[in-house]
């Protein structure tokens, strides 16, 4: 017994990953390959014996499309191929006797929220840039003493390839500020947006320029992601004398904070500032609020409503200039409307702009497209 | 419908963590609240109400005692509540007609490998220190060239609340190197391990001195997590040439690279190991091969063999002397025979050390407690 023993140990302390950190892990037996990508389409498995009905559901089914059922084959193994996707990466999860389950064959997970879903990759050129690069930046997360909001805030920082070397121990990087949307929290650009693999790509290629992506917690109760479980501020941000505290935080303490903690060009010219939904809010609000700060200004999925205030900020944001005001809406977005007026607003004030139309909606997918499409723009 | 459409727009834009990004989030229904901790003890509930057969299964469960049946309820909601566990953390699933599922009214996910587990936290003294703490350090994914390796590889590290404060800027760190084990990678200690919560309470309540903590992948064959999904080494490492090649990276590469690329104190005395099982194990092989390097040793969870070489390689470090020689391992651990090995040739080779024994077998709440005892002996 004694011998069995230590050859056990021997091989559990010395084996590679194969071998697992607690006994219970020893037995896992799901052995399906799921999913299965090729040029036909893609193909979902489930062991699943027992169940009674499975279904597949999937970010790129459309409202009322439904989850697809899924055939029990040999072994027990349920089974349904759709056609391929267009290359992006998508989001599913199975049903099972009415409970939405994880793939345990595939242990890629996004966090959505408070919602682990699985990712499928189709490759292609445009996703090509989701894969990690050759070169790759560091993330940090760090935090922050807000005294507007009266907590500490956590905030996901990217550092380009480079910025640790000490032969660039003098160089200073421009700044991309990158906000989440409602629901979403620090981690969602760098993990369902990709925010890290998209930069180190486009860098490596000599496409963008190297830079800093800050990306903060935009929910002004929040200390960070739910998943810290952490409290939140009681502060009633609703109530007017808290308007728009998170965009006053961002440009009063985050951006100064930023300029200390990294070697950050502390100038408009190097400060950009882009977001999604809630967070290209922010980043209309951070634009408008204080004309001056970023000269690089990319809202994305956006409605802008038309009021003299609004066109009087514009103006203002005009008279102090801008090297690029560029915003992207999907034509299915439910705030196209609101997007077009912001074209039209802009276009009659007078203020140069780019307005790039995709197709989709108020997705993921969309907003990878729209960072890897600005991002060459930025500090040029 | 504009009308509507801009109300609900503006709703969607400025709401807080309430809403939430992609449309399809908007239909989440589960209300169930799982798990819910009480005095009595710990109620897990699953709304399945097409399931046919519901348990549940979690890692305090011995060997043999295999999932508890749940219990249909009103609603459909299944339900069973365990007798309340020891302070601790804790992870289960629960099998929903054969098909292992996470709790979906619970977001607190573990990576253990490529499992996602849900956690269930019991309050209390011994997993107070798994809480956030009021003041927090910093959690940086970097990379590093290996040259003995061949790749690009991943690591984590903690620096301690206060490293960035301008006031500080002089200040030099001591480092603890900590080594997950065998099917983990740089990300267990940070997220199982809970690392950063245990240096950041007991650095707080000045139990343990501010040390930066670096968390390496030590599968010689990988670049990082699985879950970045890119490639591995080609390298057969089991191949005799290539022995002991990630302890000498350790060694060679990583200690070096940290001293340069962070405010480290360059000495033995400054330098700590541990490592749990596999991490355990290039614990013992690293402070054998390089006596001179680590003068805080601490294994976890380890098994020595009694052979003519290593007792040579235990004086060697015992002439070359050391602060701290602490070892941990648990009553059930199968180590736990060659644990007492270990002590055995220390104590015969007249090596002073600490073999702390603890209840339970090879798991994170016993290297969770490792860590927390430990960590308050170093540098000091």
């Amino acid at each position: 017994m004694k011998k069995i023993l230590t050859v056990l140990a021997a091989a559990l302390l010395f084996a590679g990953a194969a071998s697992a950190q607690e006994i219970a892990n020893f037995s896992r037996g799901q052995q399906v390959v799921s999913p299965e990508v090729t040029a036909e389409g893609i193909t979902f498995r489930l062991a699943a014996d027992y169940a009674t009905v499975v279904s597949l559901t999937g970010n790129w089914m459309t409202q009322g499309e439904g989850p697809v059922a899924m055939t029990k084959g040999q072994g027990g193994v349920w089974e349904v191929t759709i056609p391929l996707l267009e290359p992006e990466i998508y989001t599913y999860n199975f049903i099972v006797d009415g409970v939405a389950v994880n793939d345990p064959a595939n242990f890629k997970v996004q966090r959505d929220g408070t919602r682990f879903l699985n990712m499928v990759f189709v490759p292609g050129a445009r996703s090509s840039v989701y894969n990690e690069a050759k070169h790759r930046g560091n993330l940090t997360t760090l935090w922050y003493d807000s005294a507007l909001l009266g907590i500490n805030r956590r905030m996901v920082v990217y550092t380009p390839y480079g910025y640790d070397d000490p032969k660039n121990k003098k160089v200073k990087y421009p700044v991309l500020y990158l906000l989440h949307g409602g629901g979403g929290d620090e981690e969602a650009w760098s993990s369902m947006g990709r925010a890290a693999q998209i930069l180190d790509n486009l860098i490596e290629q000599g496409k963008a320029v190297p830079m800093i992506v800050v990306m903060p917690n935009g929910n002004p109760n929040q200390q960070a992601a739910p998943t810290l479980g952490i409290e939140t501020s009681n502060v009633n941000f609703r109530d007017p004398a808290y308007a728009n505290a998170y965009v006053k935080s961002l440009v009063t303490e985050i951006v100064p904070f930023i300029e200390k903690q990294f070697r950050a060009i502390p100038k408009p010219a190097s400060r950009a500032i882009s977001g999604l939904s809630m967070g290209g809010g922010h980043t209309l609000t951070a634009s408008q609020l204080y004309p001056s700060v970023f000269d690089y200004i990319c809202p994305q999925s956006i409605s802008s409503q038309d009021t003299p205030e609004i066109r009087a900020q514009l103006r203002a944001l005009k008279n102090d200039g801008y090297k690029l005001y560029w915003f992207g809406v999907g034509k299915t977005d439910f705030l196209y409307e609101g997007a077009l007026t912001l074209d039209k607003i802009l276009t009659e004030e007078g203020l140069p702009h780019t307005f790039f139309v995709s197709e989709g909606g108020h997705e993921w997918k969309n907003w990878r497209l729209y960072l890897q499409t600005f991002a060459p723009l930025l500090f040029k």
